[in-house]
């Protein structure tokens, strides 16, 4: 995943019993809960976490998710998730990758967003004023 | 689990492979879903839904859980989630039995409830009236 | 989804509460966990479930996943879960549709699957002669 | 819970959107997997994680939980959660306590292990050497 200039954030997990199926490696959906997790890391370094986003009018449903698996995560191990901005405009589009202490990238993901206004709760073709400015980025409307 | 003359309701589940540890049984947090869903049953049976419970003013958070695990249950198997009111008056005490097909009780739970209204947010130290009315009995308040 | 003359199976989900988000809606990761219960439907029909797997050589890993989110599910609401075999000489792709009591088409999805020989813990180019037989197709290997 | 000079361990928690509930807090069943975060850390600081487990010849599969809860937990809130050793001659009893940041105690928990032989899948009616020496304690057999 290439480096855009836009934010990006990274937590670190360490898989549990509960995360692990029967062929012990990590569940392939229990990715999309360490997506969150970095996806979370990255809104709270925009100051637009959950409560923000409420209270500033949208909310962000995911409308498209994307899951590449190269090398499985096993229990008690240690990774990284990174997730990066793509795009913003019209959709916020946010990469992510897990990557191992070696630096190894076993797992790419995408998810899309489509803002929603929270009262009339109608989806926005464009993304609205309040994400431009979090992102520091002039609005073009 | 003896019978208490309260309603009662049954679900059938099958464990997927997302339930299951590398042990190869449904990991053990994994039953608190499944007498969810048994207890869904037993209120949809009484007209007591979410929804209906938003409506008439009380949400019924868990305060206590109990569960004692005899036998695993493995991926793909069968098994009878059966939910029975044991108390109502002032907790909502709902107890529970995982069944094997075999008639074999391989797991015993219990949870408790407790009534809480919807607008001021606090905890209610006895049912309210709409518990009553659902389960047909004469309120003492 | 086209119809491929493959086989598909179909389940019916109910929404639990633990699978609803603060937004009132199914979290978007827990269809996976929806796309699983309709794969393994289409497994045990093809007499191809996880122990036959285990017993015929092969597990199949999960390396790609795709969902495509364009209504949302609501808590004890109720939905049709469909997989269906899209490909499957080389790697097993698998579609989903998850839709509606009025027949509306709410969420796509696709999984891709890669054989992986049990012993050596190597992925397979191709599939193996057992997902042929199962699925009453010639192997040209 | 009153100290019981043996080994206890705590992790910090921060629960994500996926964690939540339609009522804004944490769904009670997944305090499950916060205990077990933090029994994890309890087992790595004695040397004794899953692989050193089954390298050792027993397994702990948990055949009793008890949960109390007395406030909620938020999403992107902190919490921190302990685990104790309780008792360990005959079962390994552990006692949870979930600690928000000003030090108020909003959950209580337990869990009950039974080491089981991992050849003969049999389960030990006292707790096997191997743990006793975890625990740098003298094995009464």
């Amino acid at each position: 995943m290439k480096a855009t200039g836009l934010p990006e954030a990274s937590v670190l997990v360490c898989p549990s019993f509960h995360d692990v199926d029967p062929m012990n490696v990590v569940w392939h959906g229990n990715y999309l809960k360490y997506f969150e997790k970095a996806r979370e890391a990255l809104f709270r370094k925009l100051n637009y976490g959950y409560a923000e986003m409420l209270a500033t009018g949208y909310i962000w449903p995911i409308v498209q998710v994307e899951v590449k698996y190269k090398a499985p995560l096993l229990v008690e191990s240690e990774a990284t998730v990174l997730a990066r901005i793509l795009e913003y405009e019209n959709r916020l589009v946010i990469g992510y990758e897990v990557i191992t202490p070696e630096g190894r990238v076993i797992t790419q993901g995408k998810t899309v967003q489509m803002a929603m206004d929270v009262k009339t709760r109608t989806g926005q073709f464009s993304s609205p004023k309040v994400l431009f400015e979090k992102l520091g980025k002039e609005c073009p409307w």
